[in-house]
């Protein structure tokens, strides 16, 4: 299991009349998360797209349990489960900081596609160096 | 079951640096697609909520089969599968008008709450509308 | 001049906790205003784009006279002052349906790219038909 | 005059697929920035609407020099060039840090609302805070 955490604030922008944050942004946020795990472990999503392959969104899902408000900071956990075959799964968690309190949780899972949008495995390096996290974590 | 059909046009906005409409622009393109059901059936959301009740998303999910491109025209199929009790789930299929082939479909699920955030039953005259419409189609 | 009037409805996705629509979505609505003046002069941006051109924005501005609220029926009336040399300006008024009323107005100033960056004379087909909206308009 | 930087990261979610930042989200920076002057002089914008006054943009203004891309850091510099009277204007600039270079800059005009939409007077607490950093700075 692979993890990373970030802080995000929550924008006037991302808020609805409800005065909570939207639903649709819970999904930005996760990929806040993502790019963030993957810059950590070395292999920063840009260099992905750089060697030709994408990973576009193939299924999300998030469960949302305490609203966000206006200009609340938030953290954003993102786990990665287990070493991707053809898909890659992520996990994520939505906590408030202050009071700490859990708000969301959800998944997203990836395909990796080469340039033609054709499903392809992971580059090997990506692959080494999540199983060396793997190994030592 | 209750369904209703609305069209939608993708925007430049909605698009990311793959070509394709961002993941989370589909939540939005279901909000269009429910708001419109409960206007059809002579219930718009904005009455709900002059009536003190609110109906923030508690669970949605999402499956992308196709992406959707700029100025393609989408269908959004929204359907009520069942009478809610304490949730409102509302399913929902995206398909592209030319050629006709569904993009992605999905879920979310809702709770009524009144203003101080307290879960209620549905309102009397939401639920015989529904009924209504259930026991004719 | 030429001009288009399109119609828009407020999603809740658009509105914040001020219960009104965020003021960065107007620029989303003059993006759908000159889409459509642009198909409906029989040369949509797609078609643009298809043959290398791209129009990114350089300049845009707006007033806010009124606010736009949830599920309100907008009007977007895009208009193209004049025959556009290197650059293309574009005037937006956004109007509420009912009660009839302007909202806000504002104008986005575009450049004519190639596939490079550099800046280009606009298509020759592109012209003309602008040409002939200008002379029997 | 008052200033204040925040760095922030350009996301996927922002991008078009024109490869670059979509345009309406500099508005969106703009609010950041503006949050995080008004938090630095220690009146909060969540002070302002916990004490009835809303400061709804009533104009914006943004010029695009160059694009600003995925998961580029940028510098946003936020800047209060005069005391506010009825109205209050912030100036705006926003850089990329690597290479360091102007992308765009912008202002936005606000107004002093109370609950019921009428235009008030900034609060004295407010004003005063402003006016010992201009004396000071």
């Amino acid at each position: 299991m692979i993890d990373n955490c970030i802080e995000i604030r929550v924008r006037y922008a991302d808020t609805d009349q409800m005065k909570v944050a939207y639903y649709s942004q819970y999904l930005i946020w996760f990929e806040c998360g993502r790019t963030e795990l993957l810059r950590e472990i070395g292999y920063p999503y840009s260099r992905l797209e750089a060697e030709g392959i994408i990973l576009p969104v193939i299924e999300a899902w998030c469960q949302y349990h305490k609203p966000a408000r206006y200009d609340e900071v938030l953290t954003v956990r993102t786990t990665l489960p287990n070493l991707p075959r053809v898909k890659l799964r992520l996990d994520y968690q939505i906590f408030r900081s202050e009071p700490h309190e859990m708000l969301a949780r959800g998944y997203t899972v990836h395909a990796f596609l080469n340039s033609e949008g054709r499903p392809v495995r992971p580059p090997k390096a990506f692959l080494e160096i999540l199983k060396s996290y793997f190994e030592t974590n």
